[in-house]
């Protein structure tokens, strides 16, 4: 039995304990830290079963039981946690991303590969979504041919608080990253260029802290095809997760998931469902895959499917598509020193 | 060039006036009679550059250069015109029903056995409609193997006037008529037993006029399959018309055809168009299919599509009902006298 | 914190189990009693934390400490262990049918009736099932005025073995029984009359064994408004589980779940996925929900949400459409005697 | 009864004479001319009761009983013609594009200038398409708020001949010329800047004529507003042309049109039809419209839909495509100098 401690408590930690609790039957959770702990949250734990409740992190660390940690702190805490979990050899499943600084996230790429041993997974739970995965899956069994172009609609049901905004790093680094990871994943080629467009279309105070709210992002590949992404931060109608492949055999596209099939006609017109609003109900059935993929992972000893490698790329992604906005221009990978 | 003569110039007459000139370039209207000509209907006959406007339809029946009629009269006078058209050896169109008596069918059916070489066509459009005719081709082609199941729902959107109830002959030989003809064109096999269960739920004045405006009909059929229709005389979100038919390999159905594939997605849900709410607008093209097959039967010398025997048996299908919605009772279409 | 007893090892028992492991955390299960009880079975019950396993159910009734059984044995044991357990004062949740006698199901009635402290569920998992509810939420918000027709697909993928045809009560009152049990839910009336038409299309050995496999059933209800059912046995398709209620300000239709929302268009057509092929995974989430209610019924003292008359009325309506269907006639449910 | 002169009996031509005999009532053809008419085109204008058949088209501006043109030759002649027809003061319906030679489309718009009385139309037929009518009505209708990005799908099922290639002015003035013009309508705001990413990716040779055949194109509107465009000249599955515009309220989407809506379930998954496969058919009904609004405009003396500037503005964003793909950068519009 895998034993687990996770680093942090707030929504996505717990989403994580819940799915370990009911989905993972050969881990269970024997600590969990977080420095702002409120009674909530020991409830939670208590109902769990989870034995030890910190407020300090570094005692998952130092308990010698504890094979595994799941990095659900705030983002800036990632690269540094991750380091320390690595050193105190306990496999890593760390949140995305990694870091907005690339020299942090190669901190963690040196330091895994001194530690060979460890296991390091990056929360990139779209993958393991059923919608994305049978695109995925056409694309490999040859349904579409030599993919041509990728298009991706990824948008919010509703902009995260301002106060969130400024340490986001922006929206590619925080909200298109998503799509960045998606672009490589169905496309299994890397990008080699992006031209970003955006503007200010939601709210005047986003772009008061130097932020962009909508986006329209192109991507060149290796392999010759491109890709399209556009991003709100405001879908009045729910959260829009779309993806469409096309290629020299044909296409495959996905739609949103919504509550019911429920169709109802009157004489104002025919009106199914919205998308689901909330990404953590949308993605529930992925966030519990991730981390059972995880743990297969270290129980069978195979490679974790989304690695540390996998973490960086679509920050330097980002990263491009901010300089590409900043400047007007296609920008280069290449361009981006790691 | 076939010289065509219209009897009846109201609505469906007008409409396949407009078809033939539209459409069918192998023929040509020459004339037009009803005995209740107002000026629009003279104005649009100028307008279609037909010249003989007549009150008295026998003008048509002794013109010698007149090949075929349309017969777009009331429904009480089908059967008399339908006679006196083939004894003046003309090739007929008749809207159906032929008659709701079936010794005048019988007598109809009689005089075409003595003048072998006319042309005779019953009104079912709905085999011409491109969603009908993809269920019929897919039935052929055996994407669905052995037909089992065939369900048909069929609503109107709006009931017709009292004083049209009253002289229709009831809903099954006035509405469910097209669909006892799906059924056979459909699943290629005769009915041989209804059962038909109704109800007065949307106008009062219905059933005080003797008529039902909801039933659900189920049939037996030669084969072994089953049908089941359901009806309704006002379905508020528009001309409902859908069809499936399920069989050892599979279903094949058929969905509303809209004005447009407009999907609006907003807080409130997301809303795609009504079915068309108008038959002669969701039929327009059948209309003009059915009178190009009719002119191309007698051009190229075939047999019709829809012969009068295929006019007889919907209506030996909807006297069926009638007694059995009486009786509440299945009954066997040997049971009806013919 | 509720104790429970399961009373069947057998699939639906297991899912039952799995069930209250993971999303119901008022409940916990003490004990499983199967007479047939296997290695995996034993198994299971370790992995679950269940303390005992017995072979004689006897062993749970007489332990004080459990509150509940759920009663997944075979149908022919349904009645009898329902009038044991609710002499012992255990709430009961029974899998349906009750019996196929209305005697024994009687029998039960008079016994909840000396025993008003005992809760009683029937497992009619369909009315848990998002997309039924999305239905019935509308009908009672309105949304399609009064109701009028109500229509209900309901085809397996397969049919069950001939050995299970055999003592299954035929399938009005192992298959259709839950469709019944839709029609008064979703229509919130109850059923008058019932005509059922049938056939053998799938199998002869079904024949062979007295029972039909294609089946539509017309039912009239009390409302005035009517039902129509269709059944197969085999749906090459998947597991087929639609159903549309139309009333006099629209209509609320749904349709069936499948494992993704992908479409892939090639030069051969525009193909989606296949409907969820087998029943405990398209219903997973509802027989989790309807666990839920019945122990929410306990803890907070409510009704439960399918009591024991529920559990009746289906058995009438089936056994009504039994006598339509060897009869061939209408059958009104005062007929059947109780 | 307007007469009316058809330059040009290629297909589009032909396409134009269908619909004007079956749908304009107030037009008749007077005339058609073509330098290269074959027996075939010969006959179908006899069939269409077309009085004048010349290879000359100074004959169809020389006739003073002549009040329109549509100019349907090919393209290098399309500004020559169009500024002799103006001059000889017949309305012109001109097929797209004016011309690839700005300075052509200059000198047209002058002489209409110097004519007022002229109407001038350029052949944009896509405005007339009831799916992108629906698109814009819903914007006009304030149902998606303020429009905040556009998406266009279009792509052709078959690239032209490489022949064609060589003359048709590249990718972005032959095919993304009607998206371009589609921004402008469905957006109601101009073009500020683009940029094109493109690739050669169905067919070398016509990497090897000068051009591309697969292309993204990011375009800025003076309202803030983005747009994007993906093409493909081959889209194995049929002619794919979607569009939605997404807002401060919600989206509008549509989809493609297909030959029926029958949708065939097997074990082999749930397939509907494809696409549309020809422009010709797809577009049918808007071809016919846009040359009803034609007349419409000169009997009614209103300004054409789509007027010299509509025809303008594409051919400009198109030369700022050109040149951002060649600079791998975004072009302003006001680079191009007109």
């Amino acid at each position: 039995m895998l034993k687990i401690g996770i680093i942090g408590a707030g929504r996505i930690g717990r989403v994580h304990g819940e799915s370990i609790t009911k989905y993972v039957k050969e881990a269970q959770i024997k600590a969990i830290a977080d420095p702002f702990l409120n009674e909530d949250q020991k409830k939670w734990a208590k109902e769990k079963g989870i034995p030890c409740v910190y407020t300090d992190y570094k005692k998952i660390l130092e308990d010698s039981e504890i094979d595994a940690v799941l990095i659900c702190s705030s983002t800036d805490t990632h690269s540094k946690i991750s380091i320390e979990a690595i050193k105190a050899h306990k496999h890593v499943f760390c949140e995305k991303p990694i870091d907005h600084d690339l020299s942090k996230i190669k901190e963690v790429i040196e330091t895994l590969k001194e530690n060979p041993g460890v296991k390091y997974q990056v929360g990139f739970n779209r993958r393991y979504d059923h919608n994305f995965r049978a695109v995925k899956q056409a694309v490999i069994d040859g349904k579409v041919g030599k993919p041509q172009i990728l298009k991706i609609t990824s948008r919010d049901p509703e902009p995260p608080s301002i106060d969130y905004v400024k340490v986001s790093g922006g929206i590619f680094l925080d909200m298109t990253i998503h799509d960045f990871d998606m672009v490589r994943y169905l496309m299994d080629s890397e990008v080699v260029e992006v031209y970003a467009a955006g503007n200010v279309l939601v709210d005047d105070a986003i772009g008061e802290a130097g932020d962009i709210d909508t986006a329209i992002i192109t991507l060149k590949l290796e392999s010759g095809a491109m890709a399209v992404i556009d991003n709100s931060r405001k879908s009045v109608y729910g959260y829009d997760q779309r993806a469409e492949v096309f290629g020299s055999k044909g296409q495959v596209a996905i739609s949103n998931d919504s509550d019911s099939s429920a169709v109802i006609s009157t004489k104002d017109g025919v009106t199914g469902e919205k998308p689901m609003f909330f990404f953590l109900q949308r993605y529930m059935q992925a966030y519990a895959e991730e981390i059972r993929e995880f743990v297969d992972a270290i129980v069978n000893d195979k490679d974790t499917p989304v690695n540390a490698y996998d973490g960086l790329k679509p920050v330097l992604i980002g990263l491009a598509a901010k300089k590409s906005l900043k400047e007007n221009r296609p920008v280069k990978i290449s361009e981006i020193k790691y």
